[in-house]
């Protein structure tokens, strides 16, 4: 396939030869007549740590051996080694698979004969659920992340701004794309950054209030690249995300609805997610900064003066629901909640019990929204990190 | 804002022009001292009818009176009439709201005095039902769509192609973004189409499946503008979609799962949301042909032979639940599916029970899904319209 690209190929090439190491030595290992065994890190949340230096969640030291030839193990063992060798398969023949597709590529039955002799059938995995912790554990086991070996998933990120990338044999000006948007491909470390003009990353959670600022201008006037993940972030968007910050060295911030699932979503950018800890490490972005809606906006505090009226709160804010109230609750576990800052905020919310969604403040103008509101919080530090 | 382009500004004035023409009628009717009314056509299924022709729902003749006077109507009567307030006013100040947006700016509480003298209080709305029904009573009042109004909406629909279009300022190449893709506007109206270099379109569901069928190279290959609208597609993808047929004059394609919900995303495609008839005449495309994945793809039929083996289809096979036998009886109340091919897909499958994921089309290889499965079914006219 002519049209594939040099760092596309280059890419597939450095992981395949990770692969050929790693199960070269399992392979030699079986000539020596040893039994065969995989070296895993554990995945599991007891094995998840904090790292406070680099603010980010990550996998401890602790690993599982997965042997062969113990009868609980076997079956696992042969499921990591299958989706390893299908996704190997994979590199070396220029596909590009989803989970989903690998699932479907592994899925089969296989037929034994047990002890006894008698004719046995087994399926390779049932579920996506098993296919999908193989793909982890080659995942933790080879140090990679999926992207790398040129998986794909769904992505629906969007970036615009004053930035120029390569995307395989492309350049691409995200400052020319009209009322549109670029959509962040699925292998955002294949993406160069070539030239830029901006000053920060500012991400927002909802797709219509990206739309809003790009067409208000926002980008263009404040030197931003404008992003938005479309609610829960892609792994891809937070990658992106991340790697504008480190190699640009941008100030990131997040804004969000005023609710603890907006926390949420600022922590999944800030920290990662708490279930797959070893991709922090690649994707999380420790330092981004959550921009808004904060309940100082809405309520004020101290010498801060709200955003909102009292007519305006009458009308815009929505009682918080149990759910609401249990997420942050939960969030309030975490360490990374802690701060003084934070603090006040889920205490505000868990007094008034409020909350805003940003269109709120959208209907207050778009110009209020963007060259008043997020501006002003910007330039006066009114952030909480 | 300096950066706002002419089309916006001309599309902005032709619209507020209409609402100028529209609201002077019953201010004129006012100063007259007849009674104020609105007459709203109907937009109940009762006054939804199947065009043959067009092949397309739209809304019959039939109209409502809503009337200031009448206490039944008069709040109904306010709550459109403070709609189109509101919009005129995004209109001419340049603004771009969402549904949301519209939601809030609309919502407060309205003091007055009841007939004995005491004061009452009354909510503009209270759900954004409320509100959503004021701006579809105003599009079919005024027979323009929201878009036209410069409403914005989540986005999610991406296109890839050998094709130029203008949108705002800007000229972009859609042959020309590298892994990544071009994010649809909310207002693909305002997008103009300059040169391309394309003889089909094809439609995937899955955005996945979009990214593989990209990076494969295979709009290169068979001159193809590549689009998804990720799921159930938004309005601005069908109208794109539909812009791409009667503009380009080119055969639109839908590839989908092999299911009933699959199905019924070629349906909007095609006919448009049954609730919402009045989009149709803009939003749906009524000569998209489904394309697959088929009954007879999976089982074969008379000479035609499948595309899996009895093996994969032991593996790929996903069992049908009683949800989808239900949508699969409403949507053979649908005129549109009782063509003699839809009949014998949908006998098929409730003979089979039987579900496909276009997944497990592609995890055969993404050289198959691509060059051999897609491209031979559109050779060989194997698709259902």
């Amino acid at each position: 396939m002519s049209h594939i690209d040099k760092i596309d190929i280059a890419a597939r090439k450095k992981v395949a030869e990770i692969f050929h190491k790693k199960f070269s030595e399992l392979h030699e290992e079986i000539s020596k007549e040893n039994p065969p065994k995989l070296e895993i890190p554990m995945r599991t949340l007891a094995n998840t740590v904090f790292d406070p230096n680099k603010g980010i969640l990550k996998l401890g030291i602790r690993k599982i051996e997965r042997n062969f030839l113990n009868m609980n193990e076997s079956k696992k063992f042969m499921q990591t080694l299958l989706m390893a060798s299908i996704i190997y398969q994979a590199l070396v023949e220029n596909e590009y698979p989803t989970i989903r597709d690998l699932y479907y590529r592994g899925k089969h039955t296989i037929l034994y004969k047990d002890l006894n002799g008698k004719l046995k059938e087994e399926n390779t995995w049932e579920e996506q659920s098993e296919s999908d912790a193989s793909i982890r554990d080659v995942e933790v086991m080879l140090g990679l992340l999926r992207e790398d070996m040129l998986i794909l998933s769904k992505e629906k990120g969007k970036v615009v701004g004053n930035m120029r990338i390569r995307s395989g044999n492309d350049v691409i000006d995200l400052s020319k794309l009209g009322h549109g948007a670029y959509a962040i491909e699925s292998t955002p470390d294949l993406i160069e950054f070539l030239d830029y003009d901006a000053e920060m990353v500012l991400v927002v959670e909802k797709d219509a209030v990206f739309q809003q600022l790009h067409r208000a201008g926002f980008w263009q006037k404040y030197k931003a690249l404008l992003v938005t993940g479309a609610g829960q972030p892609d792994r891809a968007t937070r990658r992106f995300v991340r790697r504008l910050h480190d190699e640009l060295k941008l100030p990131v911030y997040i804004l969000t609805d005023s609710d603890p699932y907006g926390w949420y979503i600022y922590s999944v950018f800030k920290v990662g997610s708490i279930q797959l800890s070893y991709e922090s490490e690649r994707l999380a972005t420790p330092k981004a900064k959550f921009l808004g809606v904060s309940m100082s906006d809405i309520f004020g505090y101290g010498t801060k003066k709200a955003y909102l009226s009292e007519e305006e709160r009458r009308n815009f804010i929505i009682k918080a629901k149990d759910v609401d109230i249990k997420r942050a609750k939960e969030l309030m576990r975490y360490s990374w909640f802690h701060s003084k800052l934070w603090k006040r905020e889920i205490d505000m919310f868990m007094d008034k019990k409020a909350k805003l969604e940003i269109e709120a403040m959208a209907s207050k103008g778009l110009k209020f929204l963007a060259f008043q509101y997020i501006p002003e919080k910007i330039q006066t530090n009114d952030w909480i990190e």
